[in-house]
């Protein structure tokens, strides 16, 4: 079987947390090796990626599961923030909105968070 | 023809009343007899399936016309709710997440309430 | 190469902006004429369209670019505006649903804003 390819879509930091329980929940449903996961983060949903972010365990545990992190720079420059403020090993693309349209074309699944 | 296939996605309880009025709209457009429709809730979205809520009598004059209703276990055990809370015939599924994603990839579309 | 072809779905007024600077951050990366683009409009979204609103000159110059603007018949009636109230050239469907049930049947990609 090939396997299910999803782009999850966060734009609101306030929903970080349940951004991360989506993906822990979605790999316990349909099982790690079935799956290709992205988490494309714009607008104020970058910040999960920050070096001293809460969220650094979680997205270091999942990124071990082959879990993509994906930040929008446009996104960057308006909240100021550096690729350097960064976890290492977040993917920095040009622009949020042309990642999540060249992966559906792709033939990615999308789910908004 | 074949049918439009539509999953329907809330999370927002604030929002259940859109996601009623969504449905009815879509059906009113495109018609009945050219439509599967599901709507998955997750987050607080699934309190609209509650035995005592506000759109028991338009979750069952939808359910008449065959729309699916879907509720994420994963979102009922956050909320210590029970299967048993909801109106029966709610379907219940291991991940809200995982259920979009299947349903995506049998060709269904989607839309974010 | 054939086009990209994406409908952003927008229901917040209070991400009018965001919308409007998604599409041009859209255009910026994957370029003007790779892209079909349409923004479809419910709930208070609709608001983008309105003649004497905030984003008059950005719909102009985005209009020019070939991007479609789409508005929900269902959303004007439910906020008792008329169709002569939006910006001239504005598309007006049954309902903003069917819309984005259509497009999606038809290949686009789907962002919600």
């Amino acid at each position: 079987m090939s396997k299910y390819k999803v782009v999850f879509h966060l734009h609101d930091e306030k929903r970080s947390t349940i951004a991360i329980s989506n993906i822990i929940n979605l790999i316990k449903d349909l099982g790690e090796e079935n799956l290709d996961i992205e988490l494309l983060m714009n607008g104020t949903g970058v910040k999960i990626m920050l070096k001293e972010g809460e969220c650094v365990n979680k997205v270091d545990y999942l990124s071990n599961k082959g879990v993509v992190f994906c930040v929008c720079s446009n996104s960057l420059n308006a909240l100021e923030m550096q690729e350097n403020d960064m976890i290492k090993g977040t993917k920095i693309v040009p622009s949020g909105v042309g990642e999540l349209v060249k992966k559906q074309n792709e033939g990615w699944n999308y789910i908004k968070i």
